[in-house]
C-alpha cells in the first residue's frame, strides 16, 4: 500500500480526497492535517465519514510527514502551497498540489495574475500541469504536479480538439462558465451564506479571473500560438457542478455531426471524457459525484459558430478526483482505480 | 376604475397579473378565466391570495368578457392567443397579449421560427411591440400590444445603447442567458420536476430558441441594419430571475466608466432601468419581486470587448409587471402605478 | 408623517423594516444605523433598494436619534438591545424591540434561559409582549414593545384557541418547528454556508431552545395555569418561511370540522390569521412575502389527538411585519397599513 | 455471478438499484424493464450511467425473465407489484419487492389502509418484512421479501430499543417526519414541480399516511402489544434525505448519556446504524449517498421525554440500498458488499 498524506484535509477538496482515497484499494491514508481542526477527528468534523475515516487531524509537520508518507496531496489555499510544497519536495516526497501555485510554465504570468512574486520559480518550472488528457506522459514521471481546478479543466478540454485541428478562429473565443457554490470552498464569507446564494445568480470577476491565464496557457500551447480569450465565471445556487458554454467562430462550414465525430475520435482513449450524441447536451446532474467530464455541442449554421457545452463535478474531476487520477498515473496503476463509481443523477 | 379581464389567470404570469392588479389603485379585476380551473376560486388554486382575490375562474367567453371589461390581458400559451385575440379585438377591446403571437413586424419571421402559419397577419401588423423603453409613444396609442417576454427584455435593453450609438461590431454579439424555472411556466413535464432541476444546470435549444428572432428584430431596428446574433438559454435551479451576459467587440477603445456614463445618460428617464456603478454587477436577488431591470458592465481592455450583465424578474419585468407598465401607458397614468414596490433581497 | 429610526437596519429583520416602512404612507424613515456598515448607503449594502432607499447608515447615537425620531425600532442582537433600549426609553422614545430582551413577564425566566442577568428589570416589567392578537389593548398604550419572533408567533397563535377553550390536555403538547435559514440572521457562521445548508435538514437545540420559555409564558397565561411543553426547532433549506406542527391530546372526541369552526370564530376579527378549510393545510409559499399566519388542522380520530399546522414568513409576521403591525396599533391607525400586499406564491 | 433482473428500472429507486448493482462484485444485471421507456437505453434515460450501464429497457416478460434471472427486484408502483410478483414467484424466482404490496403480516391491515383487496393473501403471508436489523434470520431464508420504504425504516429503527426495553409509554408516541422530494418518485404531478417545491415546506396526509400501519405493525411486534401512534409526513425542498423526530414519554427518569449507551449496545452489531454521541445530532447530509441510518437523541429532563432524531437517504437505506442489503443476506454474502461507499457531505 502506498502511504498517503493529505495536507488541508478539511476543506471541500481535501475531504473529497479523504472520501475517495479511503475507498482506494492500493493506497492508505496515513496522515491528515488541518490548521483549523488539528486535534479533532475527521469524522467529528465531517460525520458522513463516521466509521469510515476516524483519523485525527494534525498540524502539518513536514519532517513527520516525510517519514510517514510516500506521496502527499496539498489541498491548501493559494499562497500557502507556495511555502510548504518546496519543503515537502526537499524531502523527496511526490506532491500533488491542488492550489494555483504550481500550474504555470512562466513565472511572470503567475506573478501578473496573482499580483505577488513566486517564491520558488525553480520548483515551479519543474512542476507538471496535471491535466492527464493533455500531459499524461509527463505526469507519469513528475515529482510535483500542479493539479488544475474546476474552471480550467472544464474550459480547456472542450476546446482542445477544435484548436488542435485548427478549426476555429482564435480571436473570438468566449467561455461563459457557471459554477456551484462549493467551488468557492468552505469560506464563511457573506457571499456564500445560504440566504445570499439560494434563488440567486450572478457574474463576478469579469475579465479578471485568475483562471483565465491558465486556460490561455494551455490552449495557446495546443494552438501553437499565443492567444487570449474571454472567460466569465458565474455563481449558481447549487452545491456541486460546473458548466461551461464556449463560443467560437468556425473557419469552414461544418455540421454538428461532423464535429462530434471529430471529438469522439480525438478523445477516443479518454475514459473520463464522454461526448454526447447530436441532440443531447451535458447537464451537471449527469456528472455530479463522478470523475467524468461530459461534452456536447451545436453548430449554429446561421452564424458559422460552434457552441460547445461541457459539465463536470467541480470537486471531483475539477479537484480531488483529478488529483487521484494523476496519482494513479504517477503510480503506474489503472487510471480509473478508485474513480469508477458513477455519479448520482438525483 | 378601469375594468380588467385576465385570460389565463392561473399560469405563473397570469397569477402575477392578479397579484399586482389586485393592489393597483386605478383598475378593478372583473373577470378571470382558466381552461383547467374553471369553476374554482383563485384563492383555492393559489392560497396566498386567500382573502385578497377570491374570484371564481370562468371558461373564457368573449361576448361576456367584452361586455364586462375595458381592457384584457391574455396570458395564454403561444398559438392559443392567435385564435382568441382577434375575437377580442373585433369587440374593440384593448388587449395586452403575453404570448409570442403578436410580437413580430414581419409575418414571415414569425412563421419561420414558430413553424406554423399566422392566422391573422393583418392584426399582427397592427400590434405594437410592448417594450416601453423602446416604443412608449406607439404603446400609448395601441389597441393591441404584444408584450415581450423575459429572455427578450433582458437581452434587448442591455444592448440598445451600444447599438444605437454604433459602438460595437454587429457580427460577433453573443448573449448567454440563464433563467429560473418559472420561465417555463406551470407545465408538469419531467424536466421541471423538482428532483430533475435542483442541483442541476443545463443549456438548451442552442441556436434554435424562438426568442432569438425577437431579439434580432428589435436590435436590428435600433442598429439600423439587419443583424444576427447568438442566443443561448440555460436553466438555473431557482424559481424567479433571469440574468444575461452579453459579449460584444468594441469599435474603439473605451473604459468601463465611460460606457456606464453613456448608459446612464441614454436611460436617464427610465425609472425601471437601473445602471450599476463601476465595480458592481447585477444579481437576480436585487430585482426579484420588482419591475426593475438592472444593468452593469465591464470593458475587457485586453480584448477590447465589453461584457454587459443584466438581471430582471422573469415574471414581473419579464411578463406581468411589464404588461402592467404597458397598461399604465395605455391608460395615460403614471407608469409606475402599482409597480413601485421594491423586490425582496432574501 | 411619524419620524422613524431603525437601529440595526442591515440585518435581515432590519432591512425588511426598511423595505416595508419605505412604502408606508404615514411614516418616514429618518435614521438608519448599523455598527458594521456605518458610512455606507443602504442601497449599496442591499442593492434591491437602489432608488428606493439611498440613506446612509450611521453609528447609533442616542442623543441624535432622540432628537430626530418619534419612534424607534431596535433590530439588534440579543444582549445589545438590553443596553441601548433603556437609553432610548430614557429619552421618552417609543421603542419596538425585536430582540428577546424585553419579552418576559418574569426576570427570573429570562435569566434562566439566557444565562445572564437582566440589566434593567424595571424596564422589562413595563414592556408589553407585542403579539397583537393577544395583547392589542396594552400594545396601543405601550411605550416599549418586546416584539416576538418567528418561532414563538408560529407556536403560540395556533394553540391559543384550544387552550383558551380548555379543549386539550396540557401535559402532552409537542411543537415540532421547521424554519428557513434567514431565521438565523445574516451571520456568516459555517452552519449557514450555502453548501452546508442546501439539500440538508437537521434538528437543533432540542429541549433547550430559548423560545420555549416565551411560548410557555404566553400559553400558560392563556391556559390560566403554568404549563410546559416540547419545542423542537429544525433547519430547512429555504430562505424564508416557518412551519410548525403541533400535537395535543383532546379532552373530548371532536371532529376536524368542529375545531375549524371554533378557530374561525375565535379569530374572526384577526385579519392576519387565516384558517384553512378542512382538507387544506398551510404551506410556507402561501405566506412568504406577507404578514399572514395560516393555520390548518386535522383531528386524528384514532388517537383523539389534534395536529395543528401553522405557517408564516419568519421575517415578516415573525419579525418586521409584526413590528409594523405593532407600530400601527401604537399610532392608532389601521393595523393593515403598509402590510396589505399579498405574498408571492412563486 | 448471480443474475439479476430489475423490473421498473427507470424510477428513482429502480435506477439506484442499477447504479449500485452495476458496481456490485458478485452479481450481474441481465435484464432491466420499463413500461414507459421500453426500447430505450438506460444511459439515454439517465445519462449519468453512460458508459456504465448501456443496457436497453424491455417490456416486462415473466417467462423471459424467469429464464434469465436468479433473483429479481420489483421497483413497481403499489398495486402493480401485487399482480406481477405472484407470477415471478410461480417461476421460483427469488423476489425483492420495493412496493407496499408484500409488507404486511395481516391482510386486513393492508386492505384497510390501501382501500383495496389483496389479490394474493397466501403469498403475502409467506413474504418476509425486509428490515435486516429486525428480521435478518428470516430474510436469509425468504423467497419473497417486502422491502420497507424510507418513512418506515426511519421511523421503526430509532424506536425499537426503547420499546424492546420497555422504557417508554406506548400511548403517546409521535413521529414527525420530513422527506426530500424524491420520496414521491418521478411523478410529474404539479406538487412536485420545481417552482411548487423549492422554498416551500408543508405537511400532508396527516393521520392518514399508509406507512403508519407498517410502523405500527413492526413496533407492536417489538413491544409485544398492539399500539398506535401519530405519524406526520412533511415535504422538504431537497432531493434526497429523510429525517424523523420522534417523541416518547419515558417511564423512568434517565439521561441522554444512558440512553445512548443502551442504543449503542442494542445495535452494536449493526454496521449500517450509527449512533451519534451526546451533543451531536444526525443531519441528512451525513447519510446522503450512503446506506447508513444515523440516530441521535436528547432526553428532555424537564418533561421526562425523549426526543430521538434519525436520518437516512430515502433512496438508499430507504429503498434501493436496503434492497441490496437484503439481497446480500439472501445470497449469504457480506451484507456490506456493494454498499460500503460513504455518502457525500456536500
Amino acid at each position: 500500500m502506498v502511504k498517503i498524506g493529505i495536507l488541508g484535509a478539511t476543506g471541500y477538496a481535501g475531504i473529497e480526497l479523504v472520501r475517495i482515497l479511503s475507498q482506494h484499494p492500493q493506497v492508505e491514508i496515513v496522515s491528515v492535517t488541518s490548521q483549523s481542526y488539528a486535534g479533532q477527528k475527521i469524522s467529528d468534523i465531517y460525520p458522513h465519514l463516521r466509521g469510515l475515516c476516524d483519523m485525527t487531524c494534525e498540524k502539518p509537520d513536514v519532517e513527520k510527514i516525510s517519514r510517514q508518507c510516500d506521496l502527499v496531496f496539498t489541498a491548501l489555499p493559494h499562497g500557502v502551497s507556495k511555502t510548504i510544497v518546496p519543503q515537502l519536495a526537499a524531502h523527496n516526497l511526490k506532491v500533488i498540489d491542488l492550489s494555483g501555485d504550481f500550474r504555470y510554465n512562466d513565472t511572470t504570468v503567475y506573478e501578473k495574475w496573482y499580483g505577488t512574486p513566486h517564491t520558488d520559480p525553480a520548483l515551479l518550472e519543474k512542476a507538471v500541469y496535471g491535466l492527464p488528457e493533455l500531459h499524461r506522459a509527463q505526469i507519469a514521471k513528475a515529482s510535483l504536479i500542479g493539479n488544475p481546478g474546476c474552471y480550467t479543466t472544464c474550459s480547456i478540454l472542450p476546446l482542445v480538439p477544435l484548436l488542435a485541428n485548427q478549426m476555429i478562429h482564435r480571436d473570438n473565443i468566449i467561455i461563459d462558465a457557471k459554477s456551484g457554490v462549493s467551488g468557492a470552498g468552505r469560506s464563511t464569507a457573506l457571499p456564500y451564506h445560504f440566504c445570499e446564494c439560494t434563488e440567486n445568480m450572478k457574474a463576478y470577476k469579469i475579465a479578471a479571473h485568475r483562471h483565465t491565464s491558465e486556460i490561455e496557457q494551455e490552449l495557446s500551447e495546443v494552438a501553437g500560438e499565443q492567444m487570449m480569450l474571454s472567460f466569465t465565471p458565474h455563481l449558481v445556487p447549487m452545491k456541486r457542478g460546473i458548466i461551461t458554454t464556449a463560443y467560437a467562430n468556425l473557419k469552414q462550414k461544418c455540421t454538428t455531426a461532423s464535429l462530434l465525430d471529430m471529438y469522439k475520435q480525438y478523445y477516443q482513449d479518454e475514459y473520463f471524457i464522454r461526448i454526447h450524441p447530436e441532440g443531447k447536451l451535458p447537464e451537471t446532474k449527469y456528472v455530479a459525484g463522478s470523475n467524468f467530464i461530459d461534452i456536447g455541442m451545436v453548430v449554429d449554421e446561421r452564424l458559422n459558430r460552434v457552441v460547445v457545452v461541457a459539465a463536470l463535478d467541480n470537486i471531483i474531476k475539477g479537484a480531488a478526483g483529478q488529483a487521484v487520477q494523476n496519482m494513479n498515473i504517477l503510480l503506474g496503476i489503472d487510471e480509473k482505480t478508485g474513480l469508477a463509481a458513477p455519479g448520482m443523477y438525483i
